[in-house]
């Protein structure tokens, strides 16, 4: 595969966008994460979310502790090329590391973060095999 | 309102975070943009989708431009703290600056870039009381 696609990305001065990653069916959204030129390119070809960990500063092939991983449907850039947003099947019903389908499971309510999302498993349960 | 909920979000270096903008009702994923502690305060309080321009450097009350505004529905706060989502009512249906639904029109086919939205509004037309 040509690697044009990849350059016609704005990527920031160190090296990354942002991704948005969403629910092909439910369009619920799962999380938000970051890439740089090979995790893009290595998603692309895994057909399966990778991310760059800017907290581990490495590549983050999601589901690989977890075995919750992210196959691929199709790949969306905005208009400015500056944010790009995967369209994948969740494996296992959970993208986050709590337990819960989505990342984004506090809503405000008044003034206060509400949890609207229950832990479908125990984050204990689903990383016991690296103890 | 007060404002310790603003303060359990990590804002990054420059006083920022990521804001997905989500359709409430078809879940389309409409825009990435970005907020300060005073765009999502005015958010919240005005009850419509008000971002920080990092280009521009201000705050950006989405629509006041183009009159499609965005009316607030929900805010939600992800695991980490450093990603926010508005679910919004998309007045005129219509998101992008390029007179789009959305701004990710564009979806990775083979090796390119295809534009798979069509453009609902002349540009020229949706900023013509700009002129």
């Amino acid at each position: 595969m040509t690697t044009a696609w990849l350059e016609q990305i704005k990527w920031d001065e160190d090296g990354l966008v942002p991704v948005i990653t969403q629910d092909f069916k439910s369009r619920r959204i799962l999380t938000l994460a970051w890439l740089n030129r090979e995790a893009l390119s290595l998603a692309a070809e895994e057909q399966r979310a990778v991310y760059w960990s800017r907290s581990r500063k490495k590549i983050w092939r999601k589901g690989q502790e977890s075995g919750h991983i992210q196959k691929l449907h199709d790949i969306y850039l905005d208009c400015d090329g500056d944010a790009v947003c995967f369209s994948v099947e969740q494996v296992g019903g959970i993208a986050c590391h709590t337990g819960r389908e989505s990342c984004f499971y506090r809503k405000l309510v008044g003034p206060q973060w509400q949890t609207i999302d229950p832990v479908l498993k125990d984050p204990a349960v689903i990383y016991q095999s690296l103890l």
